[in-house]
């Protein structure tokens, strides 16, 4: 099958470019001695996590329990959910932890911990947990700075119920940056606040194997892990507009794209239509800190074209010279790269992988909590 | 089963609320005297078309062809597919058109018109089909104070291979309005383009049957449908933030919500954490134009809180004054009135619907394309 014989909206992974990135990724982990235990959020598929893996690194990182339910049925065995447990989640945790061989949880409140320990109490349950430390994302993780850090810290690696594993942070706030030179400076505060941490928790004897960071920015950038055992990033098996606009790749190596239909052209208002709308690209905005005017997503080979807005199944492109529409007719095919490709995923229930312009394999994500 | 038992982000549906909407829309169009065919684009269930549906206006509009197929195999028998057909969908348009007795499509392109005509010849197949027109919101549609505009309807009625059905417009810029004063004034203006056009293709002699307009502000606030033979809004089932911050509805009749849990507290930078981020709420960004502070939706019961940052699983919430975070524990569960609920929707794979705290139902939407 061709591309061009595909329904649209469709949603593509380019596979060579696909495999370019995993390889780089798993490269860059093994050169700098960090395992590699990537994000599987961003496509939540078996078959990318299987690439994504290796022998000697077969962890995983989920962003809900129904992932890590998935993964555990596809034959993952070290999953490490990286949302802050709370304790009507317990059950389900104690579930996957009984069923798999590696089974993580992330916690950071004092409250969480209680709820963790009278689990504990009453089912017999012993959870392996991280404690989340914030390392300037302020997105969610306990201030290591604080006393407080420490003595939480200290409370899971006393507690008979927990595991302590370590500690894990994410430096999304890498998501800020402009450019590859103020990415290094998160890449280094990410690392640097972390090393910082498990010294203090060494200095208080407590035991900490894993130090585990992680954004796709940070993993391109960083240039020194010492220290860190673990690096969690997701995004970069198939990149999209927002790196390539704050440089973590070049827009050409964007992995994933949205097929759509040109259906109609309304030269009066120099624009078109697309079938593809906010329920095929997502009204993620992209990286709108950089000031650029808002698309949401880039045309493959028409970078003059902004898609400028999104109804439900329509999107509407323009340009700010007059579009040349006898050079896209209506009924042609488009390609978007996706301003957020982690949320456009997330929308189609099928993904289609090609070579070139044939269609050579169909993936199922898994989707839902 | 009761809310409390419920899993996580869960979207919610209130039963009474939703009866009520359903109810208010159908005689609302029963006592203007104008034939209601719901866009079910808004949920995507069998149930709640059921519930919209009656033996005298048994028609339904859907937004993708996959709607339509799924709508047919629930047994609904008059569909209208409301986004402008393409060459490429013709011969699923066509097998659509064959299973069912009303199988409407949309065209505004001499190009698509063109494809049709040649699908007729090569195939023999018949569509009806309506002139998608432009009242004012530049979306999608021909513009009907154009000569071009009743030539593509004199086309589209003496073809041999379409049966021409009437006009069809959406009065999407009802969404940029502040109140309902600015509504009605949209509405006016969607009844006269669309009347007026009809009348100026009828001194053509071109048979012009159905008048078809709709949008959920317009539908709730239209003075007069006057020429109008039919009305097609969806959001109505559930309203939403945006509804309500335009005025066609109240906040507290919003039918529904996303369920989210309090993960943890962040006083030192005034946020709170829930598990309910862009997967579980869409990006949508709701009613910008009016100036208000961002939030991707409201919180129920709590209306100084704002939901200022969502990850794909994590949602932030902080508010202007100090956070009374012992009222709102850790662990706590949240109601989270979407800002659009059509997208909101579409993001979890089945609906709870609940009577006060009761879970009494549980319905599986079609998803893809």
């Amino acid at each position: 099958m061709k591309i061009t014989d595909l329904k649209t909206p469709a949603f593509l992974i380019d596979l060579p470019k696909l495999k370019t990135h995993v390889q780089m990724m798993t490269e860059r982990a093994q050169k700098k001695s960090v395992i590699l235990r990537p994000h599987v959020k961003t496509h939540k598929t078996a078959e990318i996590a299987g690439m994504q893996t290796t022998p000697e690194a077969p962890g995983i990182t989920v962003s809900t329990l129904a992932e890590a339910r998935f993964y555990q049925k596809s034959g993952f065995k070290d999953i490490t959910y990286a949302f802050p447990i709370t304790a009507n989640k317990l059950n389900e945790a104690a579930e996957l932890s009984a069923s798999l061989p590696v089974f993580n949880i992330l916690l950071d409140q004092p409250q969480t911990l209680s709820a963790v320990e009278a689990h504990g109490r009453e089912h017999g349950t012993k959870f392996k947990v991280f404690l989340k430390v914030d390392c300037g994302y302020h997105r969610a993780g306990v201030d290591p700075s604080t006393p407080e850090s420490v003595r939480l810290a200290r409370q899971l690696a006393a507690s008979d119920y927990i595991e302590f594993k370590g500690i894990l942070t994410h430096a999304g706030h890498s998501y800020h940056c402009s450019n590859p030179a103020e990415i290094i400076e998160i890449a280094r505060q990410e690392r640097d606040v972390m090393v910082q941490f498990a010294d203090r928790l060494q200095e208080n004897e407590i035991a900490c194997d894993t130090v585990s960071v992680g954004s796709t920015p940070t993993a391109m950038h960083a240039p020194d892990w010492q220290g860190v055992t673990e690096i969690r990033p997701g995004n970069y098996v198939f990149f999209d507009k927002f790196q390539a606009d704050i440089g973590s790749c070049r827009m050409q190596e964007v992995a994933a794209t949205v097929l759509t239909t040109v259906a109609a052209h309304y030269p009066a208002h120099n624009q078109m239509l697309i079938d593809a709308g906010a329920l095929a690209l997502s009204k993620d905005l992209g990286a709108d800190h950089l000031g650029h005017e808002i698309s949401f997503g880039a045309v493959k080979n028409h970078p003059h074209l902004k898609i400028f807005s999104l109804a439900q199944e329509h999107g509407l492109i323009t340009a700010n010279d007059p579009i040349a529409f006898e050079k896209i007719p209506v009924g042609s095919l488009l390609q978007i790269i996706p301003n957020h490709s982690c949320l456009t995923a997330a929308l189609f229930p099928k993904y289609h992988v090609i070579e070139e312009d044939q269609v050579v394999d169909e993936w199922t994500p898994m989707r839902g909590w």
